[in-house]
């Protein structure tokens, strides 16, 4: 038996509905780093209606947006995350990172059961 | 906007297949509590051919058995938890309860990102 893996993942919800998780942070910060939804989604290896439509189910959830689209200038519309994207963003790599320092301790005894 | 909840869940993973979760330990636990597999699957309200293929699956992949039945006896067969199958329990148990330590801790952090 070769060995054991613990996994997991922390995610937030909203009304029981998932609000955002490790897909969505990625999402964010590309549009943070490529300034556009567009930019983000070639990043992501995704589509721009697929990273459309995640950033539209967060902002009907929440009723705020988590992106703005900048419209004009000489490389034409853009986006940035907005502060409440900004925030949500901090809060679960503040939250994931301890969770994942957790299953880093925790990996050896899992490891460990079964041997 | 109604509160954000932090969810969270954790599990073990064997050769990149998934083995031992919160419906593994459940399980186990019934068949202790019960003593048969067919008790402990009355218990959380599942069949017996799914509570049969669960501890399986587990076998197959491990090649180690988290239950052995017993035959006979006044109340005909029986089953219960092997050592091997109480020590991933005990494991993941062990490992549950820190990470939804770590959830609680984290919650309210998450609730405020909200407001």
């Amino acid at each position: 038996m070769g060995p054991m893996e613990l996994r997991g993942k922390v995610w937030i919800e909203l009304g029981g509905r998932h609000l955002f998780g490790k897909g969505r942070a990625a999402l964010l910060e590309a549009v943070e780093s490529e300034g556009s939804i567009q930019g983000a989604a070639r990043k992501l290896g995704m589509s721009y209606r697929k990273a459309w439509s995640m950033l539209r189910a967060g902002q009907t959830l929440t009723g705020a947006r988590l992106v703005e689209t900048t419209r004009g200038g000489s490389k034409g519309g853009g986006a940035r995350v907005t502060d409440f994207g900004r925030e949500l963003l901090r809060t679960y790599r503040r939250v994931e990172a301890r969770f994942d320092d957790l299953l880093k301790e925790a990996r050896n005894e899992v490891r460990r059961a079964g041997d």
